[in-house]
């Protein structure tokens, strides 16, 4: 007897959308003594989204609200939206699977930039989409002219941009994303991950507009919030995009201390604020950090760096030399960011430590 | 412009799966005195559980380890299989839908009871696959030899067993599946949802074989463990399902605060067994308030207990009239169970309380 699988699953690749820090500890045997490869908060969470979670820890046997509804009408009523523009999931990961399949027919075309997020291509390749990759530029934005065009010709149903960006922390002005959206192809639909928006200056991202059928907006939780472990994000998209993906989402699938802790930090909006303020300083010193030894970087919009470490292959090399020191950080794996290495910003103390590591390791490379 | 929905999800129909109890709450305008209606554990956590999560808020701000592999290794352990008969994912729900996406071609058929679970229904509407039911027996047993049959005839992919069931509460011993399993058809996976396995008596189950091919079993922290709050289910089975579950499931589904919460609690085996001896007392209360009142109800092997109100019509009228009285409990919606009003076990506080609305309730049903 042997299990009958789906066409579309039978074909599907063997495939793990990220190695994790603590599997890598695992290979190593030895913990990670700085952690900044994922672009976590170093700066933790609000005192009040703390004690909101330690007083529901007495309700943890009760399921959530399938609905998310106190979450959604807070959402709304801060972002100028309606709730049925809301849609709540399992961090943006669980949103971007429930987009993906909510267009893709088997052969259908998805156009991303390569070496964009590794999971949204997890999820097409696990729907049976076709990805179609465009380059990012020389400079490290993507390129989003190509990308237009590339959804075009290849008549594709979904464009996915992360803005700001990661890997590469690169941002897209207001004018660029909305001349994009009008120059978007009929049945394509703008997935725009904004999981650093926080981290955008004021006013720079297009202003949000939940009857506009041509996107869907993505944020999260984990980043500004703190709030990684608690796989939280949520779409902003027109009503009738919320209501497809209320027929097909996981009902339960956000926990209940994840909610009351997310509704907790937006009553506290100056300590995500606070965040963004310390991780302006932090890139800072990662940027003098970068300069000291005479390499470059990429400006940043968000809680990381990436470092120009001049070839691919000492970009690799980095990553080996810092993780045998007890650093993790990341590489991303296509040109023309595969040159760099991707650090997230730490605590002051982090900072000081990973200098010290990095310069270490970047001698290493030096005299290799 | 228009989103272009995919075939399968453009033929879904407007649904959901559950009316929590917030949202009823939020319709009538006031919040329920008891909860008695989802099976939630009245018992809460362990004191273990707690303390870990509790000391699990400093690093909230670290995603979780998707390969979840501590716990799937404690698992292991307990449970006599290899760490690659296992997956975990949000809850029970969670994995259904993976369950159901892995072998759902268009059109294929899954077999379940009529009146079984909702939310796989769902998944399997949701996935493009055609249900056919299987009416319950008149004891209110699943009919598994009928649910044979229906797999055989229909071709099915999957064959769907609550076991103890919900809605019912009623339970099929070792023997039974053991010659169902013999009979399955080829091609059809039996679904083993083991949601209350905690609550069967000792050998009362098919022991585990994770070598077998030909089913999956489901277990969870939300009942005995009293996390339902958390979202944290498993599934046990052959290595080769497993597999192909890791190249489509969320991967970063689970909390960080859910895992160390499962594993501090299976560090407290004397709290979940005190939870299986306490529901036990609880259940006895429950069917001798429904004795008291010239009422049957259903031998239960879960957290609840079906009390027969001896019509449709009655049952339907008595989770109004508790509602009104702020009392939250379900019925379930299919005959021969549509007669049965499904009442979760509390503490012995809720069970005093509870038997002066339902009396109350009786009543007026009674004199109505």
């Amino acid at each position: 007897m042997s299990v009958s699988y789906s066409k579309i699953v039978s074909q599907v690749p063997a495939m793990t959308p990220f190695v994790g820090p603590e599997t890598l500890e695992r290979r190593r045997g030895a913990p990670f003594r700085l952690r900044m490869g994922a672009n976590e908060s170093a700066f933790g969470i609000s005192p009040k989204a703390r004690a909101a979670m330690a007083a529901e820890l007495d309700r943890v046997s009760w399921y959530c609200d399938p609905e998310h509804y106190e979450l959604r009408a807070r959402l709304a009523a801060e972002l100028g939206v309606a709730m049925d523009n809301l849609v709540v999931g399992e961090g943006i990961d669980g949103l971007l699977g429930v987009i993906v399949r909510a267009v893709t027919d088997p052969g259908d075309t998805i156009v991303t930039s390569a070496g964009a997020y590794p999971t949204f291509n997890y999820h097409v390749t696990g729907y049976g989409g076709r990805l179609e990759f465009v380059p990012y530029r020389a400079d490290c934005h993507n390129d989003l002219p190509a990308l237009l065009k590339a959804a075009r010709r290849s008549g594709a149903k979904l464009l996915y941009l992360a803005n700001p960006d990661n890997p590469s922390g690169t941002f897209l002005g207001r004018a660029a994303i909305e001349a994009a959206l009008d120059d978007l192809p009929e049945g394509c639909l703008f997935v725009l991950d904004e999981a650093y928006a926080e981290f955008a200056p004021p006013g720079a991202l297009a202003p949000l507009d939940g009857a506009d059928p041509r996107l869907i907006r993505l944020r999260t939780f984990s980043k500004a919030h703190g709030m990684a472990g608690l796989r939280l994000g949520y779409g902003i998209a027109a009503e009738a995009l919320i209501a497809t993906f209320q027929k097909i989402r996981l009902h339960f699938g956000v926990g209940r201390l994840s909610q009351v802790a997310a509704l907790a930090s937006l009553d506290d909006p100056d300590f995500a604020a606070g965040v963004v303020r310390r991780v302006a300083e932090g890139r800072r010193d990662t940027e003098a950090l970068a300069r000291n030894h005479d390499l470059a970087f990429i400006p940043s919009l968000t809680n990381f760096v990436a470092i120009d470490l001049e070839s691919a292959e000492n970009s690799l090399r980095m990553v080996e030399l810092l993780e045998a020191r007890g650093v993790f950080v990341r590489r991303p794996g296509v040109a023309p960011l595969d040159r760099y290495v991707r650090v997230s910003v730490g605590t002051p103390e982090h900072r000081a430590e990973f200098a010290q590591v990095f310069e270490d390791a970047l001698g290493a490379l030096r005299n290799g």
